[in-house]
């Protein structure tokens, strides 16, 4: 009998594990549900389109439902929200939003790629015209629409998160004065303090003013629905638009009422076949938890990179077949401005919490022959475990080519290579791309004296 | 007993042996011998100072012959030509230039780094006034010089090597027309076709003409000394400077004389502590030979990186150390007007010839999100064996970001990482930096297909 595989949410994992399932079993019929208009956008460029750097909205959609029907044989229905999984059944209950009707589909697996939403300001109602959050590619068109009709002069970005570090690129870009309230005292909470002074300075210096320690208590609306001041416990702040970027959570609300175990950051469980506690129902992305690979503790890192490649291993698995995702290192990066910011691996806090004898080391160097035009600093905080010598993780900032840095810094991460290891490794010199001893070697260098190895 | 460390040779390896011999025993007497006028400078970046791309020659001096012994506590001699090793009396004999006199040291230790030569056109004489070679500051002081005060139209430059690239996009960018001699059918003689068409398209693209299978025969010289034609056997080429770079080789014939042994390429033959031959004798740089890290075979691979390395494993081993330089991967650069050019480990031919069942992946990809301005064409293709499954080399080239991918793939060779974990490492994807799918996964994807892993 023809197996069905029906997969619930068009992002980013959902399509990918609808078409690695297609793939792996030409024969299934494979169904994907998605609540909203769009399939398969990539919503990490979304700041890059209100910003103005990407001019065309439709270079977003690289998959929409009829494409993904046409070239991979996946039959998707956008507007379709699914409202209830009956997993003792092997069914679930789909609401055509359209129509407004509601119709049962069975299954023989299901992926559940429900994705994440915006987390919310306690006790603020954001529905005012000019307030968005950015999940959604409806979500940028309309402020990009907004931008475009309305030029707004103050923008107001809560918090100074990675989001909230693009937009005020891409505010600022529209020709608005960008306040940046964060809860903290620096920006980039996650990362070490020596990366977010920096990542400071380059707001500061490009104009966008950073309001410290600033907790959101209110927003003031005019008659005719536009807040027009943000409140907080410090200060008020005049506000044309308003974007609030203050993190996601998961989307598992369904697959809690359905019994699927989920973790402490209310994200699904699964194990390394990305399946979760009942064995006919996969997840994959934003709406499940991920082991890091070096504590192999759970982690919520809701990111395009595992979105990606969670769906493909749900789908392969979910065919038939047998693939693993095996955790994450968590790499990730934002461009500020002129500053690369990248971050791999731990930070110092979650070593330390994790038990690691932990020693944090730096570096300035050079991103090319110092007298070389376009040289650049580049700068690297790294985290190592005095015990075992092992690096564990790695903040990279800093000219052209800090971000590309911190992938070789995250590979030795993963393959668990050592500062002694990494200083021996045969780094490219050539005037225009590295200096004689590349960033990286020089912070080896260091680190392993730091370690005592020389 | 004050021990007495002597360093033949003060470019590159010289410097480092010496400077760390010192650091290693502050009580030894470190004396460096250098023939030329300089000391430690970047011979690398020549190129870029004829070009305009670096303004100042003082940039190119790190440390003059003062300042080595100011910070370093190295006593350096400037025109002194080392004339004989006298091994079994740990003694050399030493030509002082400028006084032309002759005098004996005697050495604990001896470190020879007396780095490497132009190879020479055979049966033609290269010494008018309008041919250069390029293996010295002077050389290069020499041809800016020239460029600038004879405005000459014509280039000839022979061959199309590493040094070659550099040296057309320094003369196009004084307004010369150059023609590119070369034995092959194409340029870059050790790299991958698809490399080496990438890299002719780009020379004919700006401008440089590229004469393929050309071997010189003759220089025809005027009345003033200048050389006004090269004449191949296949045409002649007017010229009005003519650049001589094809290749180097070790300068080991001290070292040959004193007994030292010598490998197929005539470089200084060391074990791990670079000692040579002899066991008071250490050697480092251009001068010695490399063992390849992937077949254990003897190479010559003159590059700074290996210098500065050897150097100072050469000087904390003749200083009472014990530190071990393990081999080289080659990993090299070059950058080819517009084109970033980059080689890791072993050829494909270099690969079969070693015995390995080579088999050869190449892919284009993305250096950034596609619709993402300034995003470019990364190319790779990787040479691996098809039983051990191992990266055995790979040629990069393309935009923005080919090097510093090409060193990630170098880290993964030179630590054995097959390609299905290297399809598995987490590589971070942000719009500004680098696609869903970093060009290094989309290779090792490929990669793990052709290798039957999936």
């Amino acid at each position: 009998m023809k197996q069905t595989i029906i997969v619930i949410g068009g992002l980013a994992a959902g399509p990918s594990a609808a078409s690695k399932a297609k793939r792996v079993n030409p024969d299934a019929d494979v169904l994907l549900f998605e609540r909203g208009e769009h399939v398969s956008y990539g919503i990490c460029e979304i700041p890059y389109y209100v910003g103005g750097t990407i001019t065309d909205v439709e270079y977003l959609v690289p998959f929409d439902a009829s494409k993904l029907e046409r070239t991979r044989g996946v039959r998707a229905k956008i507007g379709h929200s699914v409202e209830e999984l009956l997993p003792t059944k092997k069914r679930i209950i789909v609401r055509d939003l359209e129509r407004d009707k509601v119709v049962e589909f069975s299954y023989d697996k299901l992926i559940v790629a429900t994705g994440s939403s915006p987390r919310k300001l306690p006790d603020i109602n954001v529905s005012a015209k000019n307030v968005f959050q950015l999940k959604s590619l409806s979500d940028g068109m309309a402020i990009e629409r907004f931008v475009s009709e309305k030029k707004p002069k103050h923008g107001v970005i809560i918090v100074g998160g990675y989001v909230g570090m693009e937009m005020c690129e891409a505010l600022v870009g529209r020709d608005m004065k960008v306040a940046l309230l964060h809860p903290e005292a620096l920006p980039l909470s996650g990362l070490e303090e020596e990366t977010r002074r920096a990542v400071l300075a380059e707001l500061t210096q490009n104009g966008v003013d950073f309001k410290p320690l600033q907790n959101v208590k209110q927003f003031v609306t005019d008659g005719e629905g536009y807040v027009t001041k943000v409140v907080t416990d410090q200060a008020s702040f005049d506000s044309d638009v308003v974007i609030v970027s203050i993190g996601v959570e998961p989307n598992s609300v369904l697959a809690s009422r359905a019994g699927l175990r989920r973790g402490t950051y209310n994200g699904i469980l699964t194990d390394e076949r990305q399946l979760t506690s009942d064995d006919s129902i996969f997840a994959a992305g934003d709406c499940c938890e991920v082991r890091s690979l070096i504590t192999r503790r759970w982690m919520y890192i809701p990111l395009g990179t595992y979105a990606a490649r969670q769906g493909r291993v749900a789908g392969e698995n979910a065919a038939g077949g047998h693939t693993l995702f095996k955790g994450a290192l968590r790499a990730i990066a934002v461009k500020v401005f002129g500053l690369e910011v990248a971050q791999v691996g731990l930070s110092f806090a979650e070593a330390v919490e994790a038990g690691f004898d932990a020693v944090k080391v730096e570096v300035t160097s050079d991103s090319m022959v110092r007298y070389f035009p376009g040289n650049e600093e580049i700068n690297i905080v790294g985290i190592a475990d005095r015990r075992s010598k092992r690096l564990l993780g790695a903040n990279v900032f800093g000219g052209r080519g800090s971000v590309l840095r911190a992938n070789l810094l995250g590979f030795a991460i993963q393959h668990a290579i050592d500062a002694d290891a990494l200083f021996h490794s045969d780094q490219i010199y050539s005037p225009p791309f590295a200096p004689l001893w590349d960033p990286v070697l020089v912070f080896a260098g260091e680190l392993r004296k730091v370690l005592g190895d020389r």
